[in-house]
């Protein structure tokens, strides 16, 4: 039997290996070619010895392929896809450069003029458990940040419900692999080791994404998000916070209501295999390495604030994960082929 | 000349075995006393080695001292602080025996009938920048939390001031120690590395005292906190980040109103030696093993709100040191006598 | 097609649920039952959450299963483990019950006098490189400890091959999940993150496990072996450093000697899929998940010293995941079924 | 009463930073000027907020001072200290550059023909404990590098006395700031963080020292030494385990062996207040930033060998604490004087 082939531009990053990592676990696809910047020339093995057994070589141009993931950084990813989709490859691009609507916002947050325009009506927001049927039918899939998709897969079932005041406080932690392999003083081990700190205050890239992904869930609504992300002193893992205040009446102030409200997210993700609604606040540790969205909403009794916790794996459900997810969608095989794993614990 | 003695019950935590550690550097005092109760019988220096020096026995009773200082856990702390102050010792309790000036909190939050309801009306909350003159004259100083401390400095000047609706969220990420140093699953290390949780979401035993404490400063007010902390694999250090709206109208939503903001919070933390007002979001890490407490405060442009990052060590300005900060003032010494050792980076 | 049935006794340690992991996604055999102590009565997910889609009950006694794991401590394993061979289960002791050959051994080390000598000839130690016949039809497999793992398979060329003088250093460097997951002060956050140590200089548990094995392969020698094993601030991993001297004339001093030497090592394990000699020098988290170990022998010029430095992780090659390979071959499995996942990374 | 003025070459690396903060503390020397490359023109408390209370401006070169370290990378160190001393200025030279005695090492260690041999007799190796009295009256310090001191403290009492065979195995463990505050793959917090790996394995730099330190204490034997430096996820401490036979018939293998030799190494470190010989093998964490070194020697009964393992803080003991350690003498104060401090722990 012929595997179907995929490919991975810009390996050499941290979602890039990752894809790697988790493609050659996949039983019905291979990955034959994979591109890079400063190693092309190098086999894989000898950059991430722990892929030494995919004896591929980095090339500077992708190899024909039925599929390719784009990891490369916005503005160069738009460069490398627009002549992919052109050749008929399917695409799931990693960067921010399809995910949001509304062209104008491309200079503003991503200081650059898309080239595109058209692509970003064409391109499915890759949020696969929101966009299931129209990822199935995608040439191009634009996957989420990893902070949006902790942030709105904890808050969607709410907004959809008209449960809560368009007062969001998203307070997100995340581990430093989400800043990249690229060397900088932040992600430097002495610096960032036994250190915590908020940053982007002035406003993330991931607040627009997430601006117009709660915005669709709840039309009429223009959600007010505070969206504030922390580095944390560890290498995986989104921890998501999400504050608002619960409309008057729609939910007793008490166990009632908690029972009430984690009913309606469960309902909201049934027969989800990713997204699980637990019952305890939930651990980073226990999505490590794995696709899963671990979801806890639970109720300020003394406030009257909805409080939802959300935890991913920044690289898989936040990064490779959902693009292998979402890749599964548009190539017709099941969703969750070869993404099963458990977290890896401790 | 002679020094001024002063001892510490239950020398074996972490707060206790900080103050052990700050206090023999201090010039003017001396640690003459520790009891501890597994260990009693046992060279300070046995237990902690970097203590060595101290050349202290672990005793059952204090001896006589002229101040002591009490890392007892809760209920346990008013049964040895009480005999103390009859025998007219002065005390500085880190535990929360003291704290709450409302009697009735604490069968709710602490699950005990206090003892001496008379005498948290005497007690001064040893919060040392709101109390300063109070902790001066005091025979008994109740300790901030850790949380507490790095909440209510971050927000003061802006409820002081009226700046905002009384709809407060505190997001706190606290290193491990704050757990203290009784064994536990969620502070054994193979489970706390790599790893970040939410906790106590239904309540923590902080939230009154802060709801105490910020319901002083904006009399008539009473606020709305949320209150959710969480744990982040490192030792020492808090950072908190609170969200509020600003009362419309008070401070333009621009550069102009962060300078503003920011001209407020210098001016309510003047001549304050341990708190600094930061030009950006400051690092647990530049706190790292100091009383120091840097805070950041910002205007979210889009959403009107009120956004202020503040960092401690939690076992420093968090407990240890702000103890000693307040010992310092209650024996008409300089208040920085021993303190101001910077923090220790990277 | 009806599954092997397998079963873990002790499932709540980090041996035990690192196979519970590992076994959910075997494709061949199927986890039936597991068992624990304080935990009995509660679900797997409740104790673990990453593994609740096992949907398995913790028992106090094992389910009739076609082979069992134990992953309980020393000397209570064996009692265990000898009634589940009386019912003729197969069985893998992760435990040291069974490890040495040398009744005598056990009063000295694990302080128990041995309750069936006779099994201590009929079990097999189950280091799978060097049994891999005897294991393929054993009844009784004994899992090795994870220090001696790492060192016996850094070693056992050079042995063989009379390389070395009987005169070896092994220092090995492990994160502190192979302290368990007991409670114990070492293990605590605060004391273990940031911090390293040597231990049971002494003595430890281990070495007798691998001078057993080491003698073993140089029949007629007697290997004088110091083995010092250190704590590292990380929760998987084990880097073991051996240093011996070169047999002299056996290898010439230059990097002729070198590639002797790596040729040597290959060879040795030629074929193998887990075993890697490798080029450079091997990180630990090259092995992270998985059931990896990567060896990277070399020469010191100056003295004429071998040095060798492997890698694996201690819960997966040095515990579960060589394990369930030992399992693959007493049930005529594929070895590599159900292990072939690279390690994770970063 | 006039301070003393002190200055920093190159303030901007984690040995220049630590100096300015322990300097900052220092009641008899006042920091007075700082240099940095990249950075200058900005103030010290733009660069390391810790510091801001120093209020220094960076600048291109030194101002007129009485003593100045040098925290230059080899080479360039050089470079900057050969004027200064020729304007009288007494230097601490931290770098390499004066610490080998035989200029013909240079080339071959450090890729670079030394300028001034001359200058390799005068200066004093600062290994404070070893040369106290020649440092009192030197113009040129050569501070030692991190392993060396950490491995020469601990064998020296051992060598001097004739105790070990000169087949010496030195395996070392360090944390991560060793590497220094320059980007590197390495110390990517991803890569560095939960991994260890030994490096270095032809030779590091470190080597020449310690054996020609080493081969002072022993004159006429030249020590065969073996060394192997590790990284550590970690920020600081250095933990090193030296392995040696005991010269036949010196100390009898048991407890009173063992009894003999921790009194010869208290005998040897008599009076030192930095060196402490201890009876638990220590933690790199009981020295973290004080400049203390703990020792701890045994004897492995069962092959006759010496085990020794000791503990610094590299960048105290391994760099900025040494050298005001030697300052102290060069400046006719007490030695002590502003180092005081011990470790900070948890």
């Amino acid at each position: 039997m012929n595997k179907i082939k995929v490919g991975i531009i810009n390996v050499t990053g941290y979602a890039g290996v990752e894809l790697a990592r988790l493609l050659s676990q996949h039983p019905e696809v291979e990955l034959t070619s994979v591109t890079g910047r400063s190693t092309a020339g190098k086999k894989l093995g000898e950059i991430f010895p722990h892929l030494a057994s995919l004896d591929l070589m980095i090339q500077t141009e992708l190899s024909e392929v039925d599929l390719a993931f784009s990891a490369m950084p916005h503005q160069q990813s738009a460069e490398e896809v627009i002549p992919l989709l052109n050749r008929g490859i399917k695409v799931v691009d990693i960067s921010a450069d399809f995910r949001l609507k509304d062209e104008t916002e491309y200079p503003h947050w991503y200081n650059f003029t898309h080239p595109t325009p058209e692509l970003l009506k064409e391109a499915v927001y890759g949020l696969t458990e929101l966009y299931r049927a129209q990822i199935a039918s995608a040439r191009l899939v634009a996957n989420p940040g990893c902070y949006p998709t902790g942030a709105i897969l904890a808050l969607a079932p709410a907004v959809k419900a008209g449960l809560i005041e368009p007062d969001i406080i998203i307070d997100s932690k995340s581990g430093v692999s989400g800043a990249g392999r690229t060397l900088k003083l932040q992600s430097h081990y002495s610096e960032a080791n036994e250190d915590t700190t908020a940053y982007a205050l002035a406003g993330h890239r991931h607040l627009p994404e997430i601006i117009q992904e709660l915005g669709m869930l709840s039309p009429g609504q223009s959600p007010e998000i505070t969206f504030v992300p922390h580095l944390l002193p560890m290498t995986r893992g989104i921890l998501t916070t999400c504050y608002a205040p619960l409309v008057s009446g729609k939910l007793p102030l008490n166990e009632e209501g908690e029972e009430e409200l984690k009913q309606l997210y469960q309902d909201f993700y049934m027969g989800e295999f990713f997204v699980k609604v637990v019952e305890l606040p939930p651990h980073t540790k226990h999505t490590w390495g794995s696709n899963f969205c671990l979801i806890h909403p639970t109720i300020d009794h003394r406030t009257g604030r909805l409080i939802v916790v959300s935890c991913i794996d920044n690289l898989v459900k936040g990064a490779a994960g959902q693009a292998i997810q979402n890749m599964n969608l548009m190539l017709d095989l099941p969703e969750t082929t070869g993404l099963k794993s458990p977290a890896i614990y401790p």
